[in-house]
């Protein structure tokens, strides 16, 4: 297989973005992360869409032909693949591009991610995200996706003495790096206090606990690393590529504090780039909910099973800590715009080792790891990329 | 890249199947696979799954997680991931999976493709089926899946004379060969005038030019050509495999009686493959509605432009005809669980490419091709196999 790099990165603003429509949203994603890498239309091959549920958020499937269309795509008939794992959705669409371009079937490969949340009530979003749980087993009897995750607090609470203000430690973390992100949602300081205050939604989770729903979309190029060069002129090259499945349902793992999927995907990713985890000086992790980064730092291997939560109050996790996390401000910040997530926490890793993150800036980034999950772990997904 | 070979199949009945869920059709679609390739299941790499809008059909989306979980790879941690591009979604998982082994990442790997289409009303199926087109421009305007392509059928018998008993020729056709399948949904030879005298869905689109909703799922597993002889009797290698796009909106295109995708994915599978039209002996193509069957003949490059109902009513796409045309009765009577489609395609060529396909077997089938269209033809997907 050839070596990839990423060669050019597009965000939009994510948020509650009520004059944007999805595929303005893509496109602007996609059209920044073409003009980053300087090159143009005609040179791509190949597009890769991350979304997880377009066809019940706005009534619209197939939208990787329609991205691909209102991007001018269609002159060239660059084919346009949709790819769907629930959260995990833009991880698997990077991956695929990444396949794509290792192949050799493929040069130059744009990688997008996009969702469209908030046309819909806030009633309707809800059971849209539960959809990426089991629906037989669990959504249909009532469980929704805030409820499972509280499910996941509770038993590592019990298990491991993670403590409720362990938990809105990471929510003050990353709402404090997300205060130095421009394109964060949220761009506000909290503290302790406010987490603990807000209202719960599912106990022990309270709303400063959840990530936001969002509007947004986000994009990478990939290349040849022989061919970076002539792109960009810091190339990251993605250096391990791991995916992993797990049980949909919670109630059929093992231990429910830890993802194995994400434990998996992560060995393998680790093994494909020949590094550790001590390699790593920055991570983007699918902190969808304040629990989920907990598990997160410790099935990735940073720390021990059961010190999350103590590592976090320790600030091993922030910016000037062991291994910086979510410096983008994570889901919980920087927002989560389910199927853009993925590639978001490319785009941030992306910065982070070219050294243009400013003020968020991880002093010698080197390497970096994103890792993405759908479900409650039933997919997860972790690149590592290095500076070339 | 690795050259990659079919070394087994599967696939379920298709039809209104209420006794079976989604999640039952995906694994018994799978499990036949792997039995018919005696591999077992610690074998397999990766699977990729081809689904339409599960999210809308059963309110259930992660499919590649759930399919993976429920056939018991889960314990393995093998990565599932979804692919959607609407009618196209199964041609394109396949592409996907055939990359997987063709980069030399995997070395066994299923690809299913499933649809549960008749659990809601049909109503509400025709609106999600109506997803696949432009919802800003078309759905949402009131415009139907089968009104859209009336409108390509009332253009292409203005341009080109082609007469409305040629357009029931195809169904009359599909429905012959449809009679000699054992799975197909629908087992019954009708004549032209069963198709004239039906009723009017669209003008001058009746019931028996539209292919049914179906429950149903298919599946075969792929891996190197080198090991092919290990698992199959008779290896069958894909030889080609091209992608193409084109808008989303019927109105955006220079003549609705092209489908253009079409063209140039056949166009990059003939060149990947080194054949040409004259080579094919069998081709399983995208008859969604029987206007399709004529665009498919004539965009595959089998027939000249307008010439594709002509050569329909004179039986030269029959199973004794120049191209053996939907041996396995096609969309329209095979059935269309929409994401299980292009899947179910590739199962009847290679089952024609063994000479395992009994009553309609054609005679020594050596070069077979899908043809697996998405919407109104905004996305296309061509494979060429052939018996190795």
């Amino acid at each position: 297989m050839r070596r990839v790099a990423v060669i050019g990165t597009g965000i939009t603003e994510f948020g509650e973005l009520w004059d944007s429509s999805f595929r303005k949203l893509g496109i602007g994603a996609g059209l920044a992360a073409v003009e980053d890498a300087k090159i143009s239309a005609e040179q791509i091959d190949a597009m890769y869409v991350g979304n997880m549920s377009a066809g019940r958020f706005i009534r619209q499937e197939h939208v990787g032909a329609l991205i691909a269309d209102y991007s001018g795509l269609v002159k060239d008939h660059v084919p346009a693949t949709r790819v769907e794992a629930a959260g995990a959705s833009g991880g698997l669409a990077l991956r695929q591009g990444f396949l794509a371009v290792a192949s050799g079937l493929h040069d130059i490969v744009v990688v997008g991610g996009a969702e469209k949340m908030t046309d819909v009530s806030d009633t309707e979003s809800s059971m849209i995200q539960s959809s990426a749980a089991d629906q037989e087993w669990e959504t249909e009897l009532g469980a929704t996706f805030a409820g499972l995750h509280a499910l996941i607090a509770t038993r590592h609470m019990h298990e491991h003495g993670t403590t409720r203000e362990q938990l809105a430690d990471v929510a003050v973390k990353n709402h404090k790096h997300g205060s130095l992100n421009p394109k964060a949602q949220f761009r506000r300081e909290i503290n302790r206090d406010v987490v603990l205050r807000s209202p719960i939604v599912a106990s022990p989770l309270r709303m400063f606990d959840c990530a936001p729903s969002s509007d947004g979309a986000a994009a990478v190029v990939l290349c040849p690393l022989e061919n970076a060069e002539k792109y960009a002129e810091v190339p990251v090259e993605i250096v391990g590529s791991g995916q992993a499945s797990d049980s949909l349902a919670l109630h059929n793992r093992k231990d429910i504090c830890t993802m194995s999927a994400t434990r998996v995907a992560s060995d393998r990713a680790f093994a494909m780039a020949g590094l550790s985890q001590d390699d790593v000086d920055v991570a983007e992790v699918h902190d969808n909910f304040t629990i989920s980064e907990v598990l997160a730092v410790e099935d990735l291997g940073f720390f021990a099973k059961g010190e999350g939560g103590k590592a976090t109050e320790d600030g091993r996790t922030s910016l000037e800590g062991d291994v910086a996390i979510n410096t983008s401000g994570g889901l919980k910040a920087r927002g989560d715009p389910i199927g853009a997530t993925g590639v978001a926490q490319a785009v941030e890793i992306v910065t982070q080792l070219r050294g243009t993150a400013e003020k968020r800036q991880v002093k010698d980034a080197d390497v970096g790891l994103a890792q993405n999950v759908g479900g409650t772990g039933a997919t997860a997904v972790v690149h590592l990329f290095r500076r070339a």
